[in-house]
């Protein structure tokens, strides 16, 4: 796979700081000729599950050869393991706590590398900073071409840490879920997938904390009526509660976690 | 017209979710050599208005042959149509909302086309998410120079949607506005413009709710002593009222839509 | 030196207006082959001191040969001076308002000039916004291979603006300082630097706000069980309080100015 030079950044350290800035010079310093793009610097701190989720909504946007690079790292400086891996036509660089559990469920990665040679590593290495002093000249040095192989050993899938993320619980006439995350627009985002669901043409009844939000599942926010909620699936394949031209958060007054169910046909006909 | 391969950006997505980088990764997905430039991302939801104000202020400071590319869509996935418009040396992409309204009035577009053909759409286009599934690779297309006219039909300028934006009322002895925004220094941007004003020698007095500011245009802030407030035109050509070092919208505490009037010679005699 | 084409932005800008676009659209203008890096747009509004904080913490992460543009700029119109200079193979551009304090102080900065000559300010340069009418061209100009002489006299170190920004006291047995920034994590950074503490096994006590927090200066946060405040250098070279996976500002409440203590031995056996 040939690199794109484009080098991709989702991180948990926010904009106040200069955190994201370092990086990028590392980066830059490594491999001059690397174009940056952040996905996301608002990962919630630490929040790994998160970032996991971002990564796998996001990345096959981007060019094939494109490096990702992910630095929500709690355990820095201790013994856990970096990562440097390839699949679908993308490179990833990470630690190795759970981040790449999407990945591995749905089999994405192709090759896993421990990320242990340290000709790479910046002259000075913090203990509190690996994402600048090691992950950054890493992913640069992939976005320039660099083998995966140089970096260390190859690793087994099995090896790597897996969270088990909530997802949607299925059965003939019901399928149950959770909110997952709230956006800027106040749609709430649940566990359920499309595919998760009957063609969208067959009755359902939606219900948010027990509540029922509708009966159809809306192609898009125009379908609806302003001040109306409505689900539909949103640009990531996920089942969004949503209001036209509104906010459905607020309006629900829901919160992460909170239950949402579908229901199909017998409820319906109660 | 030369494209620059710049493209700049202006959404209400915020920078807490993935929905820039999703977009930017489309971008470079369609054209891997544009170079993407954030105007700004903290347009408030679906504020079509602010995003024609920010646009219009903004998009004459990039060089010539940029492609702007617009996405504040509340009626994604509806009947609206999006265009892609040149003008001023500039390229553009946004909704058919009222984005273009200043433009419109300046006459500033030369040629506005439909974009209708799909061939450079996403292959699967989401009906919630047409900044990444539509206009962002539309907007690196014409970036790497594919001519307007390969997008779709020409349209007139007077079948796009035009706003009322807010404008000042003048009269011999009076100019009467209104607080457009209050900004990030809590400078108060108001809708009275430079070229609204008598020569700034001219004595006046500025009033902000009612209440006297001072009887002078100012040139800078640095012309009044710290805490004192100042009226003078701000540096994309607005009647702004500031403080030296301060914060004249906590200071006054008003708000977006309060009245302002700049009175002349004969209330200054009274 | 040859210039990097790269050039870091620090601003008090925030994200929320459309002025760090804007400059960027005139350093684009200028120069459009120049990459554009943000170190940060949240230095707090006209806060000199933290802008230079930040460029000594960041600059030297970059590529050699990058020009660094600096503008918190309350004086802006007045008759503070803008200046550009080199040293330790970077370029620095900025007003001369002390921003350049700790380069000064540590004599990072060797040749210092005058940005005089209007040849690469705008056309028409605001009174309001020499950042972008005046600093953008020029930082663009240098990093297209300027010579810093073409752009006005040279000028001596000792006359410009130097502020003295707080460091610790240092003592046989004490070292003192105070709470210098509270991170996006909540990490509590203190004026006292790596090279103010004795080896980092020489038993100490550090009380923050008189209190202790630990009588061990740890390598990193994993050194500590979840929920511990620990002491340890950062990796900017700061003494920094922090909680391992927690908020150590939250935790104690502290603000900046607090006072903070290292103490050795007799204080120990005590």
């Amino acid at each position: 796979m040939q690199p794109s030079g484009i080098i991709s950044l989702i991180t948990d350290f926010g904009l106040t700081d200069s955190y994201v800035g370092q990086m990028k010079g590392a980066l830059l310093r490594q491999n001059p000729a690397v174009r940056l793009i952040d996905i996301s610097h608002a990962i919630p701190r630490q929040n790994i599950s998160e970032a996991a989720i971002v990564l796998h909504s996001s990345y096959a946007f981007f060019p094939s050869g494109t490096v990702h690079l992910l630095v929500v790292d709690p355990g820095v400086g201790s013994q856990r393991r970096i990562l440097a891996a390839e699949g679908d036509g993308h490179y990833f660089a990470a630690p190795d706590n759970g981040i790449f559990s999407l990945l591995l469920r749905d089999h994405i990665l192709s090759r896993i590398y421990l990320v242990e040679k340290q000709d790479f590593f910046a002259e000075t290495v913090s203990s509190t900073f690996h994402g600048r002093d090691i992950m950054a000249p890493v992913a640069a040095a992939l976005a320039g071409g660099l083998p995966l192989a140089a970096l260390g050993p190859k690793v087994s899938p099995d090896s790597c840490v897996c969270l088990d993320l909530p997802v949607a619980r299925i059965s003939e006439k019901r399928v149950t879920g959770q909110v997952l995350r709230l956006d800027h627009f106040g749609n709430i985002r649940t566990t359920i997938r499309r595919e998760n669901l009957k063609h969208h043409q067959v009755p359902c009844r939606v219900r948010l904390n027990g509540k029922e939000i509708t009966t159809t599942i809306s192609k898009t926010y125009a379908d609806a009526e302003p001040g109306e909620l409505i689900a539909l699936i949103d640009s990531d394949g996920y089942l969004e509660i949503a209001v036209n031209t509104g906010n459905a958060a607020e309006q629900t007054g829901c919160r992460i976690g909170d239950p949402i169910h579908i229901e199909y046909s017998d409820y319906l006909t109660e």
